[in-house]
């Protein structure tokens, strides 16, 4: 209850009004004078100092409660510490929790039987070593058009079954090899999807500078003495001096989606930078498998009764509960893979453009989002689809809708051929994305948007994960198409 | 993964250096020329306008990630509204949790059986209605002292009497009479403290005003006409004039501890404002009580067993678990007290003076959340006490600690008495804040100390809870001293 009059206090106050409402000196306000009585006035006034004998009897004047709308007061500064304190006690009482119901789940060794089935068989890696032919197929192709040995015609057709090919392999091999696990396969799918993109891109880029040379060549039929100085000077590759094995490599493993001849490049590799990076990529793998043992599993598993039951309340709840935990591992995964693991490649190949993500927490429309958080596949779609598909003049809304489109093909490619049945739940969780967007964009704006878009993330990750979770343990019978 | 192209996007875009890299026109960076190939130049800088056949073959540039320290990026708007929702989602996951386990567990009859053993019995309300006399023979008192029937010493021995009267015959009642409940009896000692400590100021500045007009009478003996006008202009009390029934009730009543002659009076009573205040008042009191018998109740209960085993993880489990509810009923007592009830009263009986709290919560160190969370408290110290014992020669160190003793003296009153047992962990507490401030100011700035001290909040409080807790329930052979 009581409060303290501390030394130094008035050094540390901030607001003047109150310092000046303390001291025994008096500003008259509001017409009435300070002054206890005319006849006392002027002994009121002479102050506090040691020694006087008597205190002030007059200090309180006319203000209003900070809290009051009247009061013009608006400085929260401190609630953004609370809400951080309150966050971390929270999930301090919940891990608390978790130790002392389930004790340490934690077991390094269970990750390796997600990818191994079977020890001497090892499908996911023989399916990543195998994409390298379709890299060369790609590689020989180009340099055949290049040379005019395949006409244009010629080159597309390979190229479509090439891609086709990409795209349906690994689908043939996850659904009828019975050694594939579930994160096997997912793994082996996501690197089929980055050389299909890869793939399309060079192809695209190449077809580009093809069409430019031409162009070029119908204008001015040799090129300048400058450009050619230009060329020797900065070293830049020409087309058709890009199609190697070497620089078909570069592209391959570095941490873009979109085939340039000229990437630009860092001065060096900054040993300080790698080594923070590897650092990184151990620490949040392990922090990632460990959280996920200790945290994800054991509320998916609780909540296989209630979504038998499908008790609503109760499935509302687990909803809840997973959503912490898996909003916690995505923010992990999103700061292990775009910002550890591709500036550690970037830095290792000396690839210099390392926007892999823009500022997508400060999102307050769901398209700023979809734009910014993975700015790889961003660019790719803009570049090679979005782009295109203008051009060829359909309008922005129908090709906005055909990325989106594709977007959700892809998630549903990623996630039902691994788990081996098709429920078009991340199908239809991308295509969700565009009414929501219409919605956000239109009805909330600044920081009421940017919450939507957090709700969004939050509350529709986990919901997905269940419907997954769902079919593929509770109805196993008919989810399991294959085997 | 894949991400959308949208109509519209450079309208949305904020950040210049991503504009810039997005469109076919390129800025020179780093020294390397955006030139895709020195013979095609000219055209890869045409940009990209429908119905032009090809893309860019080249959009990169060397930049760096912005979590990098390197990019010198530090906007993290977002993560403000993160904190929010994420706080929102984890509390309404929270309630449907409570709510599933424990049904409704509200009933607002039962809150009537805390201040009420025997209906026919209503201790608590007679002792604040004995407490008229204790008022009574203060204003009698300082009548005397005016006209000078009673000699100063004389004054001051009644007022000592009087005051201690005060301090000891609620503890004698709510100890001795077994109708009063623990609720009933803080409330008691509540009224009871709040009249000491009111008395204690009125004989102060009665005591200084003849200090005053004696000084007065010393050096000029009449009022001059000036002053007297001024006294009939602003209607002025003047000392005895205010030694009334009127004015004596008015201070008994005024939401403040320190006495003055002339309050300042707000013009008139704003009805809306009331009106808004009385709303949150009752809707407050409505949710302090639903909220401590649905949330704060089952948590205490359910700590009664690790308490009992002094399972340690398990009582630190319940501590972090009863801190959130703990605090947030804080936090509504706090605006429930300090701005809805004090404002009412206040705009009641147009009292001027609004600050019944100052920003507490952007506080960075302890000694300034004392100084600013309660300032009727902290004003009535620093005016009655903390200056005082200035001017009599204490050294700042001794008077500071001084008043955090009275401090926590008064905390055990009004928590041993009710629960008629001494367990000194109230005064243990407020104590524990000398070192703490002294820890917090000299080790913890800006940020850091406010989050010590939102943490010394949120922690600290549910911690002594559980020990009168562990101790009334527990323990009840020894902590019953009366009956």
């Amino acid at each position: 209850m009581a409060d303290l009059g501390a030394a130094g206090a008035t050094r540390r106050r901030r607001r003047a009004t109150f310092a000046a409402g303390r001291g025994g000196s008096l500003v008259p306000m509001n017409g009435a004078s300070a002054a206890a009585c005319p006849s006392a006035g002027t002994a009121g006034h002479s102050g506090d100092t040691p020694g006087q004998k008597h205190g002030s009897p007059e200090t309180a004047r006319t203000r209003e409660s900070l809290l009051s709308s009247e009061s013009g007061y608006n400085n929260y500064r401190g609630i953004l510490n609370w809400c951080v304190v309150m966050l971390i006690l929270s999930n301090a009482r919940l891990f608390l929790e978790n130790l002392l119901r389930h004790g340490i789940l934690v077991d390094p060794i269970q990750v390796v039987s997600l990818f191994l089935k079977d020890p001497y068989s090892w499908p996911a890696a023989c399916m990543v070593i195998v994409s390298n032919i379709f890299i060369m197929v790609a590689l020989y192709t180009e340099r055949q058009l290049s040379k005019g040995s395949f006409s244009e015609p010629v080159g597309l057709t390979i190229h479509c079954i090439n891609l086709t090919v990409i795209l349906t392999f690994p689908v043939a091999v996850v659904l009828t090899v019975p050694s594939v696990t579930p994160v096997g396969g997912a793994f082996a799918l996501g690197i089929y999807t980055i050389v299909l993109l890869k793939l399309y891109s060079y192809r695209d880029v190449n077809m580009w500078c093809r069409d430019l040379s031409r162009a070029k060549a119908k204008n001015c039929p040799a090129p300048s003495p400058v450009s050619v100085l230009l060329l020797h000077r900065t070293s830049k590759v020409c087309y058709p001096g890009n199609l190697t094995i070497k620089d078909m490599y570069y592209f391959a493993f570095a941490p873009t989606l979109c085939y340039e001849l000229n990437f630009p490049r860092s001065p060096k590799i900054r040993m300080g930078f790698l080594l923070r990076r590897l650092v990184e990529m151990l620490f949040f793998t392990q922090l990632l498998v460990a959280l996920t043992q200790q945290w994800m599993i054991p509320i998916i598993q609780s909540s296989m009764k209630p979504l038998e039951d499908m008790d609503l309340s109760r499935m509302m709840e687990r909803l809840l509960r997973l959503a912490v935990p898996n909003h916690l591992l995505w923010l992990m995964f999103f700061y292990w893979f775009f910002h550890s693991s591709l500036n550690f490649s970037a830095e290792l190949l000396r690839f210099g453009d390392r926007q892999f993500y823009n500022d997508w927490w400060n999102a307050e429309t769901v398209t700023y989002f979809w734009q910014n958080w993975n700015i790889p596949v961003h660019k790719w779609c803009l570049r090679h689809f979005y782009k295109p598909l203008l051009r060829r003049g359909f309008s922005k809304i129908v090709s906005q809708s055909a990325v989106f489109f594709l977007s959700a093909f892809f998630h549903e490619y990623l996630v039902s051929i691994p788990l081996r049945m098709f429920r078009l739940w991340a199908f239809m969780g991308m295509m969700a994305q565009l009414p929501l967007a219409w919605f956000v964009g239109n009805f909330l704006h600044g920081n009421y948007g940017n919450a939507a878009v957090w709700i969004s993330l939050i509350v529709g990750q986990p919901f997905a994960v269940l419907m997954y979770v769902h079919d593929y343990y509770v109805l196993p019978g008919e989810a399991y198409i294959v085997h």
